[in-house]
């Protein structure tokens, strides 16, 4: 892990991604980002993992809506969806300059299967040494809520998933990592209190955006 | 790699794997060398990869049928299935005595996506690392046949995959890997002439077999 900036977004193009536990909002704040930043004149891909190519979307069924499995063939599932990711859509999108704003991408890998699953750091690194040849966000937004808050907002959606359903202790284990994974690198991250009003978060969403122009 | 059979195996289970090019003739011996077992008294599970699992099957037919991917998408889904089939099939079966006897294993990822695809035998050497835990067949057949030949046979069959149609120079890599590995390791590999007819390879498979017993 570094503070530098990827030196691997050619250009004006930028490499964001959102992450945070289950019911932090970070989802919401996607579409007002993208049209935040083209406002500006960028041009803006948004996806999301596991997910963004038709491979890695059918892997996301068997992920988040199918049976219950492994912790380490979750973690290996969501590479291999992570690898088409990039190889098909990421790096074709940095490579043409676009700035690309991804909804979850390495650090869940480490939050959610290293931390919360409990394989642990060092597995998730290998894989990802692996695998993204070095390719790291130029920015990481952490959206922040204390876990039984996000949880409560999920509960009101009236949907829920493997992940959703995983239990306070799982989720606080993901919420940490989050926060020492920013705390290691702060050049890199960015924490969002997302516990605030929606207007106050995407305020402040923005008021990081703007040091990235 | 070690030619000491597998401590891992309790009892009297045994763990055989069934290797070889498409074509080979591997699956219809599957059937006989469970009759063959099954008369000297041997409880059997037969069990192929990928798959073994309602999650592994799952993937299969991503991994099978589906579109074309990243080798190393390829490789990662044949370990996520992995994970799952030992844990959920392949481990509780051995543990109750039985006799395993799984169409493609571990070799097949060293043969296909290491060499065919290209990946490297150390890329699939840390994937085993992580996800094996030391776990290794007992006996290996190879059912070895020339590239030409073995296309030759699933071609009459007039269905194909992903796998079938990847290519003479691709399927010569995969024969090679698997002959190289049987001669690292003449304790725990038999290579089956496939070319011969097929009372004449049911007949050496079953003279290999009596070793075992």
């Amino acid at each position: 892990m570094s503070a530098e900036v990827s030196t691997d977004s050619p250009g004006n193009s930028r490499f964001i991604t959102l992450e945070g536990v289950e019911g932090a909002g970070k989802s919401s704040q996607l579409p007002l980002i993208q049209s935040w930043l083209e406002k500006r004149g960028r041009s803006v891909i948004t996806t999301r993992e596991p997910g963004g190519t038709a491979l890695a979307e059918s892997i996301r069924s068997v992920l988040v809506d199918g049976e219950d499995m492994p912790p380490m063939s979750e973690l290996l599932l969501m590479f291999a969806a992570r690898c088409s990711h990039l190889e098909d859509k990421i790096r074709p999108a940095l490579d043409e300059g676009n700035w690309v704003i991804c909804d979850r991408f390495i650090d869940a890998s480490y939050a959610y299967q290293g931390a919360g699953r409990g394989l642990g750091e060092d597995t998730v690194a290998k894989l990802e040494a692996m695998t993204l040849q070095g390719l790291q966000p130029d920015q990481v937004f952490i959206f922040d809520i204390p876990v039984q808050a996000g949880l409560e907002r999920v509960a009101t959606r009236g949907e829920s998933n493997r992940f959703d359903v995983a239990g306070i202790d799982f989720m606080e284990k993901v919420r940490a990592c989050y926060l020492q994974r920013a705390a290691a690198a702060p050049g890199r991250y960015t924490v969002i209190d997302a516990s605030q009003d929606m207007q106050a978060v995407t305020a402040q969403v923005q008021h990081a955006l703007e040091k990235l122009l």
